[in-house]
């Protein structure tokens, strides 16, 4: 039996914020080893990735679990009251970075299959996909598994991706897509002059505040069936002109969108591109719009996947997960092309905080769960 | 005879960038004392100024001119062809910064006073009020000047202000007044959020962006009998968020109003917080609102001094000049609360640009306006 709160402590240890291995993924590939998984390091650009499968390749039930080491940074260091590094226990909880987002999710699906292959080997394959390229640009992680599992003859039938997906209550929600979300950057261009002669002059800030006001009041759509409304944030205006007497040549917009599945990059853009036309055409200004997709809007339908999840979950905490679509991207995006995919972690409070921390308690729990998840596919 | 082109050049050499006197109050102070000029260094606040006064004190007819030898600095000091304090003459024109604006007008008012007090001395006195400070903040300029003359009984009749007022051709625009003038600073404050749930966030940037557009959109007036149409020009918004996934707490945009006698300094701000007011209520944001009244508008009507300067204009240069209230601010707008006074120079195309040059017939016939203005004055 795997203590998975002593693996959590382990790997917290290992200070492995973003590209730095930091000894965790070494760690692992020691003990999936000794627990009779075919361990492959998979690095690519500075980072370092695993690749565990335990039984037969290419076995026709094949269950995968993907999750990640790297944390990210301390932030203010100094009102750390715990060794961020230092996994310490108090109260009910395991303090330290990467915590919760999400050692404690890699410990508990990496033990929960280390018990299930050791105790009830099952005729199929569980394989482990752990990344240390999340929480940066994620180019060279679980992208990285995946493309060297396809050049390989490796696949998953399924996957579980262990991040933290409860907001308050463990086992109240799973995640079975994600909103799509996009940047979009507008350089407004008129043409300079003395604010005293705005007639000779053709100011940016008045094309700029009509085409942020028309993209902020207008209502992407009302929600689907799966995923939230979609969302517009403006995040940023800025001209940087620090003279009262002068108008200034250009401006800038940063606007954010997150959007369902009635949208996709390419219909939002050229929605955009058609008001920041018109906004142009009115106030004789060149507006230039630059759009990046981080990721389009998916779902893996509910279906046998979420129900194996729920009930697992429903077994072990009583709740009935919800199915939701909300948050930000995760490895989910990538793993989605290549089989069904859902999300089911522990409560993510303190991600990305000071003094981040788990309860313990809920490490414990997300092993039995994710154990229960086994049992039950290879049934 | 005093040559004001010569004098020019003198005045050009010393490099008189506020708040440096640079040689330019002494070389005029010498010059008029031997000319019989009572002359007194009114200085203050680390800038210098001249008052010089030719005839009795407190006579019932006294002339007064103002102008400044204080210049701006070079700007992009390589992109000069020219020495910027060389005053070379080369095609007809006189090169220098400070050669238009204004060394030009002072040497003019200077040489025309001159030679009128020797050649026919009036009944009535001559002022010069000349300052070294009105490029810069003018706190201790014309202010001080004025400050001076009312504690020691000292009084002009009328005032001319040598500024440059034709836009391009010599004699065809005079000033008789200024539209006020007002800087305006909105910060609006919401709460910080992630991009990815605007509704837990109150975004300050789409409250700015309607604050923006009702502003700009607003007519504030259609121009009145002697004032162009007040204008308003937004000049920045500025919110300096670097991430694309976090919803800012604050940004801030920045107003700047012409304005005519259809508004006061009060009046527009009272417009500006009722419309602040509404946008903060209808987007839940707090909006806080700086003003800073530059000066206010003003006039001295069409009457027998902007009359005796058009009579002498047209005289000289065979052109009826306009009687205008554009442009930017001068020290009209201190001498207004003292007296009748109006502006009246040569172009100034150059003024605060690289190469700033002078047509050399300008200051001639300039000097010629000045002089025919002080004989006609005392006739």
């Amino acid at each position: 039996m795997i203590d998975p709160v002593a693996l959590t402590a382990d790997l917290v240890r290992c200070p492995s914020v973003t590209p730095v291995e930091g000894g965790a993924l070494v760690l692992l590939e020691d003990l999936l080893t000794k627990g009779g998984f075919t361990c492959t390091r998979v690095d690519r650009g500075g980072v370092s990735n695993l690749f565990a499968r335990w039984g037969r390749q290419g076995a026709n039930r094949t269950f995968g679990f993907n999750g990640h080491t790297d944390v990210v940074p301390l932030g203010d260091e100094a009102a750390w009251t715990m060794p961020p590094f230092g996994a310490v226990i108090k109260d009910g909880y395991l303090y330290g970075r990467g915590s919760t987002d999400m050692k404690s999710g890699v410990a508990a699906f990496a033990a929960a299959a280390l018990d299930f292959v050791t105790d009830t080997p099952p005729d199929g394959a569980v394989i482990l996909a752990i990344t240390g390229d999340e929480e940066g640009d994620a180019l060279d992680g679980t992208t990285a598994l995946l493309d060297w599992m396809a050049t390989n003859g490796e696949a998953m039938s399924v996957c579980l991706v262990g991040e933290p997906t409860c907001p308050d209550v463990m086992g109240e929600a799973m995640k079975i897509g994600r909103r799509g979300s996009l940047n979009a950057t507008f350089t407004v261009t008129g043409v300079q002059g003395h604010s005293a002669y705005p007639h000779r002059a053709k100011n940016p800030l008045p094309a700029v505040a009509r085409l942020v006001d028309i993209l902020a009041s207008h209502a992407l759509d009302q929600g689907t069936a799966h995923f939230d409304p979609s969302t517009l944030a403006v995040v940023t205006i800025d001209t940087g002109n620090p003279a009262t007497n002068v108008i200034p040549a250009q401006t800038k917009a940063g606007v954010n969108i997150r959007f369902n599945d009635l949208h996709s990059g390419a219909s939002l853009t050229e929605w955009m591109q058609g008001i920041a036309d018109q906004v142009a055409a009115d106030f004789g200004v060149r507006i230039a719009m630059q759009v990046k997709v981080s990721g389009e809007s998916f779902i893996t339908p509910p279906g046998p996947l979420s129900d194996l999840v729920g009930k697992a979950v429903k077994a072990e905490t009583g709740r009935d997960p919800v199915l939701s679509t909300s948050g930000g991207t995760s490895d989910a995006r990538f793993v989605q092309h290549h089989c069904p995919v859902v999300e089911f972690g522990l409560v993510g409070k303190t991600m990305h905080q000071v003094d981040e921390r788990v309860a313990v308690d809920q490490i414990v729990q997300l092993k039995a769960i994710y154990g229960r998840i086994l049992a039950d596919y290879f049934a």
